[in-house]
């Protein structure tokens, strides 16, 4: 139970910035949470509800000090493009309950199997292209709530006059501002404070209640000017004034099966996502993060969100960022958080229903336009051209397939790529430098000493299913190239692994180089490759090859040096 | 043109090795091609056209000298299945046309984008599970026709009297001699004509004749004792007494999209085993195999087959082992045999109308029963569990899930362990063995020299998305357990290559362990490697790190020795 790990030696000091960091998250936590329910589609309780018990689950049994679980932007707009293709007979917001729910036995079920390594297949290039894409899919999502009018899906710059006569002034004005003011908190605010002379830490904190600020003087705009009446400014409406109640509707086998691969997805998304944040901070205060327990941790999170009538969670990046900046030491900082907000909800109510929708767009806009990340991809595409365009190829994906389409592209395509470069694996012929014991790649180096009888070829990848058909190739190649060849040895220092489907690609080739009268021999086999080895039938069938402690030890053996050579080797190089 | 490489060298020799090979393997063909049509649920004219056109195809293309095309066992019950899920609006015939065509066409769009090499991705395990298991299914498929009778799914003990009197005892009997002549030819009928006299090649060449044999006297008895008639044993029945007609009709797009995924299985299947067979051949006499013109090959010879009304092709395992070893030294026993089975085709279609089923049952049986492979399972299970595993999960999803299903969850199985093993490296931690300049697993050597404050870790895999987790977690355990710790290397002799995940990675750890007073140096980096991490960030943040050309040097310039050890390296260990 990792709440014990903090709760026994919990201190005063704790206490003092737990209490900070949970009013602050608080503060961003209540529009966001209303945001993030109409991004996915889905009344306010939907997000507020997944912020009150959520969150305190997680605080029990979550590895992460300062993690705060609760809706997600990412989560959100998948949720949303998941209950498009629901099955219509069921409810949107008992669909968002299922999605939760299956998520989270699927996140328990992955933990108890102890899969916390799996999350890893969604590689860096495939998260980064996928969450800057998924930032632009929720912009472009929330631009007719910013600007109070029905966007078409495509339009020409001839349309552009009869668009602009179709904003909603009153709409756009509140979002100009809104989004003004959010922009310049996010870090000119901050500075001006300070230079106006307040501490740094207290400038960074009041920046933090921009959202508060957004929701509240948008609201009040519209109480005291009637804006939601006459002038047609949305707003969200009647909120239910209860706390959550608990049950569920247990879906039927047809809903499931629906549902299961979009509730996959978003979990695994979420995840990651929570993991890959938890880890850094972790790594900040030299604290640590078990994958697998926050399998379990997330997951009932999920099933407790569920339960309570809330959406799917997860652990938002810029909410912990905020959590962790303005002091959290532990998870009590959430429960705090979590009881925030259930306060809110339960005396609030009714004042929440003027908040304009216009406010709460700008929040997410201003939020997740901070997720567009143009400078990894261009980093990628400069180290890796493969990686650079899996990254650009999930992008693609999400903005032209749909979201989970392009997630699933990109992953694909990260395997594929991954297993076209084990399949052709690096090699190279070894020579030894002079005087020494060391053999480098004859095309890399000059003056290395080889033999004509001898052939020394180093093969820098685990010998596997994906590869033996292009070593044995190339292998055969080689040899045909030394005519004099007596000895093929095969310097396995890059080889980690040789699975069966390679052991059969090594028997044959022993077989073939035995009839052309050539001995194939292994060198630098490391101890597990050995393990593994040394009894199968490969080992019976070697010899007269035989196997080396070092190549070094085979170019003795099979060419032994004159006594004026091994006066050279004895000379020290540095 | 490989046509040409054969052709121009073409001798007297040549051709009489060809000339008996291609009647001998027209013997075979015959019966097979009709036997594997009723296999697939097809007229028998379907693989009888599929043995004309497309070997000559493949016979100007291929780069096989001795590989036989035409229909083969796999592939036919793949199109039986495939046929079986099939639109109804198109007939069965036409169906089977557009698979080859299908089929024929991705091989060649493979073939020009040089993907010859994504046929590895069936490992050793998958293929030989799915071979085994294929031919389980093919011959449960064939007992109805052996037995003369329906055969209900599932039965009991106690419906074996009521299924005994359901069998037709005339076919019954017929199934008897075709099956005990078939299983004597193979190596007892063969030793015995030897024994009595007949050169060794004779004997075989005769034991060869044995399809035809039980196919003509099956016949001559149908006719003899007209068994077709009252007695009631199924025969093939008219066929047409043309040669193919050319033409095709183009298929809509809904059947396209309904026959593609079916398609490529059987194309994919059908190519690698025609590659390995091709492979093991070709190395025999030293020829060589171009996977890449193979695939144009193979896709153009089923093409031919689509615009002829043939079925699917292959190089099927039998029948080239019997040209093969009846001494085929070109393609032109793949013509020759061609011709044959035409002139078979266009003078005695009417004979083959009284061909019982039976017998060519029993030849699907006994040739297929030869596929049965346990040894390579136990082989496969004793040599690593998770290949074995694979294997067995790749037979028991043919039986359990269905031809297509069975090899797409062997494929996904195998790269998903291939995966699990790349996200779980081998570590090693290493030490100097004494007295010179190798280092050691401090594990698996005794007496190795170590030193407080360096580590020396060499990590035994690619480094990529799928084990940074893995790797940054484990690295930071390793170095929490070293308080004296100041150097951290990281021997990169197993490391062949760098993914982008994986630099983002090393950032990371260069900047932890920065904060906690250690530094991070690499060691024995490749130079592929090192061409790639050259104009990185990576290279700029190491500093005071240092990239050291082995971890000789490394602990030479942390860790100086004195002049007393320095004596101790010279003493030559041998």
């Amino acid at each position: 139970m990792p709440l014990l790990g903090w709760a026994r030696g919990y201190s005063r000091e704790d206490l003092s910035g737990d209490v900070v960091a949970g009013v602050i998250t608080a503060i961003l936590l209540v529009p966001q949470a209303m945001a993030f329910s109409l991004l996915a589609g889905l009344p306010p309780q939907a997000g507020l509800y997944a912020s009150i018990l959520p969150p305190i689950i997680y605080a029990v049994l979550g590895t992460s000090r300062t993690l705060a679980v609760g809706p997600v932007s990412v989560a959100s707009i998948m949720v949303a493009q998941a209950l498009a293709q629901a099955p219509t007979t069921t409810g949107h917001l008992t669909s968002a309950l299922i999605l939760a729910l299956l998520g989270g036995a699927l996140l328990i079920i992955f933990g108890l199997l102890r899969l916390g390594l799996l999350a890893n297949f969604l590689s860096h290039p495939v998260l980064s292209g996928f969450t800057t894409a998924v930032a632009v899919v929720i912009i472009l999502a929330q631009l007719p709530s910013l600007l109070g009018m029905h966007l078409p899906i495509s339009w020409s710059v001839t349309q552009l006059p009869q668009l602009l006569t179709g904003l909603h002034w009153p709409t756009v004005i509140l979002a100009a501002f809104a989004v003004a003011l959010l922009w310049l908190s996010a870090s000119p605010l901050a500075r001006m404070l300070h230079a106006l002379g307040m501490s740094a830490r207290s400038a960074r904190a009041a920046s933090r209640t921009a959202p508060l600020v957004v929701v509240l003087a948008s609201t009040l705009a519209v109480v005291a000017l009637r804006l939601d009446g006459a002038h047609g400014v949305a707003v969200i409406g009647d909120l239910p004034t209860d706390l959550p109640t608990f049950g569920l509707s247990v879906p039927t086998w047809e809903v499931v099966a629906a549902l299961l691969p979009s509730a996959a997805l978003i979990a695994i998304v979420g995840y990651v996502e929570s993991v890959s944040i938890a880890k850094t901070l972790a790594s900040r205060r030299r604290q640590s993060i078990d994958p697998n327990q926050e399998l379990i941790a997330l997951g009932a999170a999920n099933v407790g969100a569920a339960v309570s009538g809330g959406m799917p969670v997860a652990g938002g990046f810029s909410r912990t960022m905020v959590n962790h900046d303005a002091g959290a030491r532990t998870q009590a900082a959430a429960i705090i958080t979590a009881l925030l907000v259930a306060a809110v909800v339960w005396l609030f109510a009714p004042l929440l229903a003027h908040v304009p929708k216009v406010a709460l767009a700008a929040i997410i806009i201003v939020a997740v336009s901070r997720l567009i990340d143009v400078r990894t991809a261009l980093a990628a595409w400069r180290y890796d051209r493969v990686d650079g365009a899996v990254l650009a190829a999930t992008a693609l994906g999400v903005l032209l397939l749909g979201i989970e389409n392009g997630l699933v592209v990109g992953i694909v395509l990260s395997l594929l790529s991954y297993l076209w470069r084990a399949s052709r694996p690096h090699f190279a012929e070894l020579g030894r430098v002079p005087g020494s014991e060391h053999f480098r790649n004859v095309l890399r180096y000059t003056h290395l000493q080889t033999w004509p009888h001898i052939l020394l070829l180093r093969v820098d990848e685990h010998l596997s299913f994906a590869n033996t058909a292009y070593l044995e190739q190339v292998l055969m190649q080689r040899v045909a190239h030394k005519p004099q060849l007596e000895h093929l040895v095969l310097v396995c220092s890059g080889i980690n692994g040789v699975d069966f489907s390679a052991l059969e690609m090594l028997l044959r080739l022993a077989a073939s180089l035995r009839e052309a009268g050539i001995t194939l021999h292994l060198a630098e086999v490391k101890g597990p490759v050995m393990d593994r080895l040394r009894d199968t039938v490969l080992m019976q069938e070697l010899p007269p090859g035989r196997v080396f402690l070092s190549a070094h030890e085979a170019v003795e053996t099979l060419a032994p040096r004159s006594a004026g050579e091994c006066s050279v080797q004895v000379t020290p190089a540095a």
